[in-house]
């Protein structure tokens, strides 16, 4: 029977590579949180695909955990850094100034860890070998986790980038080649939207610079890990060597902006269709009858919040006029406001819910990846942002017109209230969710395959040279034509200055 | 029986439209020669799709034949131009700047006549109705001729544009709010490729300064056409609500450049597997033996030459060493110098012909289907540019290593025969018109495909505003953030002045 089932699968297995050309290796260097949720859906694909996927886990990894998951490998190296290391990474960010100060700070520790270890795996010359002799295919990697280039190059082979953004674009405007108009492109993480005022432009113009300036800064930081390239180079050069850049969003989240021919808008990867719900949690919301249910999740990184805080939601959602049945998922001590509409829970399965008709509006934190699937679903939202890039994930679902928003820390009992009526009766924010939901739907291929596309392409032709814009090869100012109009600006002076003294001279005679 | 193939075409019709979600109703805007074959590529299969697809074709039209096809309606309106009027419009151009002068004439002689046909259907009081009555879904248009946003706008309808290239890219820059930066994307018709040197990139930045400014005074001859709407408004900003932009090619002909969200490059549309030829050419291409045959064909528009370039031509020929057969498609008088290995035909099945395993090489005059045809196949070319783009085309396939270029009016006998054994002995052009073949055919999506899925999206959805940057709502000096610029600045040099005068009185105090 087991020889049986191992034949079938081997015969799956082949099939599915014969009908993409052939099977390959992919080295995976990971980033962890969201990031691994993403890239995760690719390499599943890639495993049934019949491609051998390995991914390089460090023992201090938080989820790439290799117990989870059977189908893809992983090759587990020692560290001396430990879990604590990486969740002190994701602090709470106000605004771009407090960011501004707080990214710093960040993006250096950041920096050292993964400094830490990428020298972990480079300089464990037993690891290096067996990566060696596996002779992979291609190396996909998170860009925003500096190593995966590194280990293309010391493996000499191809890089493709999977990346949801870098601060400051820096890394798909310096190494990708993409053009970021400053008129019409808000910078990450700016919270602007598209259609920007005189004064937003001036904004987004400063926040441009500022962000450009320090991520150079930030570029030092790398110096070690680019020095064991052992050539002289920079971060940004060996970076630009990548042949697909994948990015993790798409036209229903991001606002329209010039792309190049080996970038890849692939947002939405982990979405999928909803799951029947569980009995008890069926029961609950399909008590809620005609008038629907609240999903409310702030995201698994705030486990508790102040209870005064924690009070005043629970009082904005005990008094919802049509008294609406509410799923919290709140894991901390139960409110004294708590209305009989509002359950609690400390894990929801959230996906399904989103996707269940009875669900009128989602309160989110705004990480994209619950974004993502408001919009597959076509949930219009009510975003509480609290972390990181959340406020500008925000401010693009309320430019697009299928969210309202909080803060956090300011809001009232009414003004929750007031926000959730709005999302919940103003059927434009419903509308918009769907018009986004529709656009995401009706792609001409679904973002994971256009995903696994590409990194089988690479494989195939080790390369994707054809879509690699010859930008790459030029300096900064060659490549915003300095020189030329330098060039150019002083024939002209000197054609004037010859003509004056023509002029001059039969002027005299 | 008649009534049961209806209702089986009918089934068909249905089925195929139920597939894409509705059966929609698509307005032409056609132009003539290649563009017409391209286009109706997309139409011959919209109309499989069982979408009803009605083109607008004058009576003077020359390749819009109503009486050739049967699917597509036609829908013809009388004018009192003559085929001969549209004949004249193709001549020869040499080099840049003599070409300079001649599209200036011709783009006028061009104006005039599209002009004409727009106001011969605008003014038909009978034919708009019509059209108006008929409700359509999408207008699609040929960039290259305006009118079709005119119609777009009138019908009220959603306006889709299929374009190869405009001159000096101006509609794609101005209309589309294409980037294209001068340092790396060469100028259409410069002959440039996308790796230039300091002069080069001179060049290129004169020619985008010429052909822009030269572009800008033809808008003038529109303004007649653009005053239609009623509206005061200019034809880049009429231009500029297409909801797509199909650019017939792709990165195995263009050099990768920065492309936006609405924009599809679906070259080669009317690329198709080579069939089988008849028995008297197959006879002939087969008694070449291990030697292999070349397919020479300097297009349809050049249907006689001077006899002293035939006889260059013709001897060039007749001296291959390995006497690989030639099949020359020549409509003159034969050459005295023809050798016994040249065979002449009024008309070759040429892409039948390429697709042929023995055919080694192809002399071509570099017109981008017979080009697309060549990649398709993988089949390495020898240009001998005659009109047009032509030189453009084949100094792109010469930058991909896939062609050798020749001049016509000057070359010898001696050089057509160097060229070839080259183009057919040296493998690397094989090799290389091999890699772009791959790269056309390992696409995510066939061209075809992504062309009728975007027009089927607009039909679908009323338009795709998600895709459309919002570069569209700024000003020149706006998009170039010239203003924003301008006033940091301002702020600068008040600050640094308002920090000199405080010195100085500190100074003199």
């Amino acid at each position: 029977m087991a020889v049986k089932w191992t034949a079938a699968f081997l015969l799956l297995q082949l099939s599915c590579c014969f009908s993409s050309g052939m099977c390959g290796k992919v080295l995976v260097w990971p980033t962890e949180y969201s990031h691994w949720i993403n890239i995760k859906t690719i390499l599943d694909e890639l495993v049934q695909r019949g491609h051998e996927v390995t991914v390089l886990a460090s023992s201090a990894s938080i989820l790439v955990d290799p117990s989870k998951t059977s189908a893809i490998k992983f090759e587990v190296y020692p560290t001396s850094l430990t879990k604590d290391d990486f969740e002190g990474l994701f602090v709470k960010m106000d605004s771009f100034w407090t960011h501004f100060s707080q990214v710093e700070k960040l993006t250096w520790k950041y920096s050292e860890c993964v400094q830490k270890l990428c020298e972990d795996v480079v300089f464990n010359k037993k690891l290096m070998k067996k990566l060696q002799d596996a002779k992979f295919d291609v190396v996909l990697a998170d860009a925003v986790s500096p190593c995966g280039e590194l280990l293309a190059e010391i493996l000499k082979t191809p890089l493709v980038y999977s990346l949801r953004f870098s601060p400051g674009y820096s890394f798909e405007k310096h190494s990708g080649g993409l053009p970021f108009p400053p008129s019409y492109v808000p910078v990450i993480l700016s919270e602007l939207s598209d259609r920007m005022t005189f004064m937003e432009r001036v904004k987004n113009m400063i926040y441009n610079l500022t962000t450009t300036l320090l991520h150079h800064l930030h570029l030092v930081s790398f110096i070690p890990l680019v020095s064991l390239s052992g050539r002289p180079t920079t971060l940004y050069e060996m970076m630009g060597k990548a042949e697909m850049w994948l990015i993790r969003t798409y036209w229903d989240f991001e606002f329209p902006r010039p792309l190049l021919p080996n970038v890849e808008f692939v947002g939405g990867l982990h979405c999928k269709p909803a799951k029947p719900l569980g009995q008890e949690i069926e029961d609950f919301v399909q008590s809620s009858g005609e008038n629907g249910v609240v999903v409310f999740s702030l995201g698994s990184m705030v486990s508790s919040m102040k209870e005064e805080r924690a009070n005043v939601i629970a009082a904005a959602l005990a008094q919802l006029p049509q008294k609406e049945q509410v799923l919290w998922r709140f894991d901390g001590k139960k409110p004294d406001t708590l209305g009989s509409n509002t359950q609690l829970y400390k894990w929801l399965p959230q996906n399904d819910l989103l996707g269940h008709p009875k669900t009128k509006a989602f309160v989110t934190h705004g990480g994209a990846n619950g974004i993502y699937e408001a919009i597959y679903h076509g949930v219009p939202m009510l975003g509480i942002p609290l972390f990181g890039e959340q406020a500008d994930n925000m401010a693009h679902m309320r430019a697009k017109g299928a969210a309202v928003t909080l803060d956090f820390t300011t809001m009232s009992s009414a003004d929750l209230l007031s926000a959730l009526k709005m999302v919940i009766n103003d059927p434009i924010y419903k509308e918009n969710a769907v018009r986004l939901s529709k656009i995401h739907h009706d792609q001409p291929m679904k973002p994971l395959d256009r995903a696994v596309f590409w990194i089988e392409f690479v494989m195939r032709h080790g390369g994707a040279k054809h879509l690699r814009v010859a930008a790459h090869d030029l300096s900064w100012a060659q490549y915003h034509s300095l020189d030329v109009i330098g060039f150019l600006l002083a024939c002209g002076a000197a054609v004037m200055f010859v003509i004056t003294k023509c002029c001059l001279l039969c002027y005299r005679k």
